[in-house]
């Protein structure tokens, strides 16, 4: 174990600084804080928005009217950062990382001024930059992202001011169908334009038709396999339609949801290493590959996919926060250490859930890997409980050995959390044969007696069996 | 691998006889069938009640108006399994079992004819019987156990002709509180006795606190810490009160739930083995110890504890039907095993969720182990989502190594299923350490961005680190 910043402690006050002040950076600085009191280190932070430590993946129930105010996503403010120690600059953008003098510039947007930070320990924790579309009319008013809560104000105004009821979403990914609800519900006219044949790319085509057509019945417009070309502006400038394609798709608001890149342009300034996907590259203990003091987490790094062996991109506030304690704990002289995912992720569209973990077919491909896929269709109570409603759960297991490599539900009440039976038993390294034994609880309200996850490996051992037959 | 049987199915037709047709005994035979066919394999099977392949767990919710008619709950009509190429003998009992000359005597209730039939493969799936309290008064109209469809019917008749509406429920397990349910939304003044000082005696005592409060903010009367001694009855002969200790519980109705012991006459009397808690004991494959061609399953069975290394008797429905798998497997000629339990349950009351699964303090006690315990506050969503609802996680771990040994839940709607994350780790033998990092689905609707299972594991882990420390 390498001691030497806890000696460094007893030798002096150290200095640590964050870049970034959202899940990542700020449960860093936490994690550290609660290790070390402001006798032994100094923790400056720079954020060069307006807002610490909040929920981006609740933007969407805000402007849906389910969550009730934008400080409700707020899960602690500068202030309370303050409050324990942490020397939080707000508005404060970091502008250049000195690697070899150990030293981050920044610039304070108020003022213009700007100075060098030393530091003995960095974290860096910039975040993501959404996707913007490379379309005539992408910045006209009218055209939003939803990325930020600044984002999420001037969409809320925006929908306040416009009076017209037509919304296109651009992009049917996680974000884009969660945007699809949020206008649904304020009474809006909603079209997806997407350029994948089906919705949700982080399904297979076969589970994304799934969620088309339950969209399509919530009155959605999905138009797939076509990418939104350009955006028409009226006599006033503002947004008048969509173009994709040779069709127009008239919209008073346009929603951006395609996506976020890995914002490491200061990192990569600075020489540190990124991968193949942009993000930063780190060892398990989050600590930029190559550079002792430095550590990078949240939605700048890239993760190790347990499941294919490779670097994944995966930027979600549940990584962010367990990569930010992982940082916290190892800067302020204890260990831990982030293994690694296997792309576990849920959704909603009303009542729609939708979730996956591990593999698609294209990933598993793409690893080399030789596979059998089911599907079935079970309920999430015993058929016979009132609510019991329908699912689709689609396994993939590897060819002859039977490991686990993904699973894919689509349903309503009580599908998407199922996904997690699956992501501790892909964590795990199980085969589908031993997942059909797996004790899981069982009451009427709550599960048929077999529960639809168990009916999917059951499904896909005898596959698997098959399998070996035909290959012997 | 043994291939006798599947010798034998050449040389001649063979005779599975199986004694019961509720979940263990007829999945046993239908997965037989599925693997031989009638000219192979001769199916008969015994059953002494009035219905097959039924789910008692779902008579309360009959019971309560939940499930519109009782025959909602046949997964299979006797018509069906025939049908299939069962010779299905219902309301005929198997009387005796001769082992050594492969022959088993049963009784048609109908015309009272006895016969012997002899066998090739015998399975015995007899399940439970409920335990009677040994208290006067405890076979008077209107005191009521609800284990087989005859039962609730009984019940529901009951309670149509009855105009009081004060009913008392002896016995505080998941039998016990689902029926208060029941009863309470029928309108029922709910008392429950029971004798441990807390309901749910599957939990610790201090999980089984909270159940009890919940359950009297519902308005039911919890009497705790006291045994039903005796039913009073009126003039009319039928029950009027239950006495416990020096009150008396006024009654127009009792129901009993004080749970089930193995139907095990028939096979002790033959000589086959029982264990410690009166069930048969079988091996892997489900086969009666020592006995080449006498499998056993469900609730007449003793079934292996995966994390304590003993022996326990659980009666689930879940645990038969999976049991009569491995039957039909193995006895079709193929093979599968069953690995054990992580003694998973999962139950509600009104909207109470209460879940458990591994080991309570005291079973870890028992066991031998040294561990700790934490026990967390969280939600079902995220904090500002609508409908978050509480829940508390117990949760112990392994002193020095961290192996998870148990979780307990108890909060109200998406808390239950949540203990199946930790069936899964119990089942794969991971410590609380590794549990903080499995990679849960995370969307607001579903969850904190810590699961709340994580949460406890993380404070686990920590406790865990703390013990080590204190140790060294």
């Amino acid at each position: 174990m390498d001691m030497s910043g806890a000696r460094g402690a007893k030798a002096g006050r150290e200095r640590l600084v964050v870049i970034g002040a959202d899940a990542a950076g700020m449960s860093a600085a936490s994690g550290a804080r609660r290790l070390r009191g402001p006798d032994e280190l100094e923790i400056v932070a720079f954020e060069r928005g307006h807002f610490s430590s909040y929920s981006a993946c609740g933007i969407p129930y805000w402007v849906s009217g389910d969550v009730d105010g934008r400080d409700r996503l707020i899960a602690r403010t500068p202030a309370e950062h303050r409050a324990r120690g942490i020397d939080l600059r707000m508005r404060t953008e970091a502008t250049e990382i000195d690697v070899a003098a150990r030293r981050v510039r920044a610039r304070d947007a108020a003022t213009g001024e700007e100075y060098w930070t030393s530091y003995d320990k960095l974290v860096i924790a910039t975040g993501a930059r959404p996707v913007r579309p490379d379309m005539p009319g992408a910045d006209a008013p009218g055209v939003h992202g939803v990325q930020t809560l600044d984002d999420g104000q001037a969409l809320l105004d925006r929908l306040d001011r416009t009076r017209g009821r037509r919304a296109v979403v651009v992009g049917a990914g996680y974000i884009g169908v969660e945007m699809a609800e949020a206008l649904l519900k304020r009474g809006y006219e909603v079209t997806v334009v997407d350029r994948g044949a089906e919705p949700m790319s982080t399904l297979d085509p076969d589970m994304g038709r799934l969620v088309r057509e339950a969209m399509e019945g919530m009155g959605v417009a999905m138009v797939g396999g076509t990418e939104a070309a350009k955006v028409l502006t009226g006599p006033d400038g503002g947004v008048r339609a969509v173009v994709a394609e040779d069709a127009e798709y008239p919209a008073d608001v346009v929603v951006l949801g395609i996506g976020v890149r890995p914002e490491t342009g200061l990192a990569r300034a600075a020489g540190l290493p990124v991968g193949a996907h942009g993000g930063l590259l780190t060892d398990r203990a989050m600590r930029v590959r190559g550079y002792e003091d430095v550590w990078a987490g949240g939605d700048c790094v890239e993760v190790f996919d347990l499941v294919s062996g490779l670097h994944r991109y995966v930027p979600l506030g549940t990584h962010a926060n367990k990569q930010g304690q992982v940082i916290g704990a190892n800067v302020g002289g204890g260990y831990a250490a982030f293994p690694g995912v296997v792309g576990t992720a849920v959704s909603k569209v009303c009542d729609l859930e939708i979730a996956r973990t591990g593999l698609r077919e294209k990933d598993a491909r793409r690893a080399g890997l030789r596979f059998e896929t089911v599907t079935v269709e079970s309920t999430s109570r015993a058929g016979y409980f009132p609510g019991a409603a329908p699912m689709t759960v689609k396994m993939l297991a590897e060819h002859r050995t039977g490991r686990l490599l993904g699973v894919q539900i689509v349903g309503r009440e009580g599908a998407a959390k199922r996904v997690d039976v699956a992501a501790v038993a892909l964590t795990a390294g199980m085969t589908v044969e031993q997942m059909t034994f797996l004790d899981l609880g069982y009451a009427p309200p709550f599960s048929p007696v077999w529960d639809p996850v168990l009916v999917a490996a059951r499904k896909a051992a005898a596959r698997v069996a098959d399998g070996a037959c035909r290959g012997a």
